[in-house]
């Protein structure tokens, strides 16, 4: 198809760049090797993920090179000898500085690119496997054997899912991996073929290439069962334990299904280059819907996304949740940041009534005559007794109570700041009016934007 | 107590009343022999209720005369029969008309007494009844056997019943009758041994005066079962399948047990005679509370109360379910008539948001993609596609939308009524004003009111 062919010269590295990509990791692993041998262990440097595996797209290389030690090494030496080595390393290059997943490793930059350096162990197969990322080495030998020069198609469907925005496995996308990515790939055998199989592929489900429904039957079958919610099940060929889909969301599956349906009906550049979503006024977009805007505005906490988005989403949801409790209608939420960290609720009202109904015991009790006692309207429906009380009536203050008598279930890395946060209502500042008006109109996830 | 005798001089009836209502009541009995001799029947009449049992109120005395026909005429007989003799006997006196229960009786007035000729079974014990009506007869024997003088307590009680306003078993009124005022006066031994002994009662709850629990025990405790939910349970003493108290609802209990207390603490006219409940603005009420006033108003139909109210309710309730399921929250409902009928709601909002949520199928199906095809804005939550739609934004314009598309659950005999009302927004008519401060101030149901 001609509009593959030109994204494909769009989107492919040209000679001259892979000749820099290949000097420049050439060069991180020889650096890495003077380090290792410093060590009196058997320690082998291991270039992975997309460069490796020669699927990264145009302008996109970040460097992963993994430093395998010994399996018998113990844990706590691994991390420590490790992490000491990673640095030993970054030291050499241009800048560095320590991340923290299962275990430490390093993130350094050289000559522009990032070069991440992880400890991990030299795993034949998934039965040595110990650590998280101890896979990754297996992951490119596979694929490097088994991708049979489909590379440019690899490099299609990623720029196909980073268009339609759901590639990522990050917590906070839930999309596809680069490496599902490729056992697609793999599977269908080209970018067209799996668009056109997209319904097969939903509804099969289970992708199995690595033939462990075969070999390891009760491993393999224990793998589905405790992935039957996912959208995909795609059984790791290196090993049978694990879903490579196991990230991935209905939602982000869903948007790659409809518009790989799309796609085929209609085929064109958007997909892999989406314009900008178009915005518009979204003070007008309000009073178009009679709803108001409720934005939590406060400083963003100095956290990695994988950590502040979902502690945004939890403390959203929190809102919600209470918010619904004392009356009212949570239409919508949204979280994110710019500058600075915010929370966004759609709500059906910024008042609620002052008097609300107080819900007391029954009757024929000893706390329902305390209750009687003390109220001074009383009324009963059932066997229950009812009052009244006075609330609080604008929703600023309904939330700054919440935060107060710590009644919102907030992620608690964030909890500080957003206790002391700007309550804006119909009103945001000019850089969030944007995403304001992406969230109400519904835009921001309108799979048909 | 001074205080109850005051009360007995106001409710007891003087001993001119007492002739006069001998005269008319003998007067009316004999009317109803004659009648009777025409028939080549076994009719017997009676005189029951609260004159035959001398436990009426001072001004307020309906003659209750029931036609006993043999226990082995069939019922179509009875009721024909029936019908033509209470209306030959209704002729003979002022005024009549027919009314309906069960069976078909005679409402008639005489010398300004209201006449209730009720055609009904003669029957000797439990097990010969066959229509509601037939205990009667056994009712005021019983009570007459059994009263032992105990008749002004009675009227203490009726008059204490009315003035909290939980007298009578009307389906709309779901409080004490009068022959059940009667079983508890026996029970108790006078009226302020009842209200001494109101806690006593609810938490013993079981009255057995006919000894049934003993003399039945399986068919007594099949009543006890069945009315497990009552407030009550008073055994019939002339019929071990009924509980007395069966009509009487939690709420009703629930006030006298409240102002039986209050009585015992401070006894005072006012529970007898209560002064009418103080008004005030409902329109500043409304701002106060910050709720708003939908007040429903047509024509009354000619429906009698036991009828009409059960039928308000019932639209009332309605309204209330499928205006919650539209967005509205309705904090509370009141229903009446006074000139016209009317269902009062007050709710949260009068404006719900313009744009709604559309839920829509599981994506992976058929009816997925002819709903993503459909509409114009598309996101998946889980498994499953939304929309929104632009639905109807005043609350007026929902209500009349909803009836048009026949989709509340009205009371059916009043559904044609209903439809074509007027519905008024935070503004009632001058003579519905107090009944909406009422209403919105919960003074109408304030037990400490």
């Amino acid at each position: 198809m001609e509009l593959l062919k030109e994204v494909l010269s769009m989107i492919k590295p040209s000679e001259e760049e892979k000749k820099v990509v290949s000097a420049v990791t050439e060069a991180v692993f020889q650096i890495a090797k003077e380090e290792i041998d410093n060590y009196n262990l058997d320690i082998v440097p291991y270039l992975v993920g997309s460069i490796a595996k020669n699927t990264y797209l145009s302008g996109d290389h970040d460097i992963d090179l993994f430093l395998a030690f010994p399996s018998n090494t113990p844990l706590e030496e691994l991390k420590k000898t490790g992490l000491e080595l990673a640095k030993a390393i970054g030291g050499k290059l241009d800048t560095y500085e320590i991340a923290y997943a299962e275990h430490p490793y390093v993130k350094a930059t050289y000559k522009g690119f990032e070069v991440d350096l992880v400890p991990c162990y030299n795993v034949e197969n998934w039965k040595e496997v110990r650590t998280a990322v101890d896979r990754s080495i297996l992951h490119t030998k596979w694929i490097i054997e088994h991708l049979n020069g489909k590379n440019d198609e690899v490099r299609l469907l990623k720029r196909f899912l980073k268009g339609i925005n759901v590639y990522g496995s990050e917590v906070y996308v839930r999309g596809f991996s680069g490496y599902l990515t490729e056992l697609l790939i793999i599977k269908y055998g080209s970018f067209m073929k799996l668009i056109e199989d997209i319904e097969f592929l939903g509804k099969s489900k289970i992708v199995d290439l690595g033939g462990w429904i075969r070999k390891e039957p009760e491993i393999a079958y224990k793998t589905i069962e405790r992935e039957s919610e996912s959208p995909l099940i795609v059984i790791d060929p290196v090993d049978p334990r694990r879903n490579v889909a196991s990230a991935l969301s209905w939602e982000k599956f869903g948007v790659f299904y409809f518009k790989a349906r799309e796609f085929r009906e209609d085929p064109r550049l958007e997909f892999f280059f989406p314009p900008e979503k178009k915005t518009g006024n979204y003070r007008r977009l309000l009073r178009e819907k009679g709803t108001n805007l409720v934005t939590i505005l406060f400083q963003k906490p100095d956290l990695v996304d994988d950590i502040l988005l979902p502690q945004l989403e939890k403390s959203a949801r929190g809102l919600e949740k209470v918010l619904k409790k004392k009356g009212f209608d949570v239409v919508d939420i949204n979280w994110g940041y710019m500058e600075k960290a915010f929370i966004m609720l759609e709500v059906d009202k910024v008042h609620r009534p002052k008097m609300s109904l107080k819900i007391g015991p029954e009757f024929l009790t000893e706390s329902g005559a305390e209750f009687y006692k003390k109220n001074k309207k009383v009324w009963i429906r059932g066997k229950r007794l009812y009052s009244e009380k006075e609330v609080t009536e604008n929703i600023v203050d309904v939330i700054k109570e919440l935060f107060i008598k710590n009644q919102v279930a907030l992620g608690r890395t964030i909890k500080k700041e957003i206790t002391n946060s700007d309550i804006l209502v119909n009103f945001v500042p000019p850089k969030l009016e944007k995403e304001a008006y992406l969230f109400l109109s519904k835009e921001k996830w309108n799979v048909k934007g």
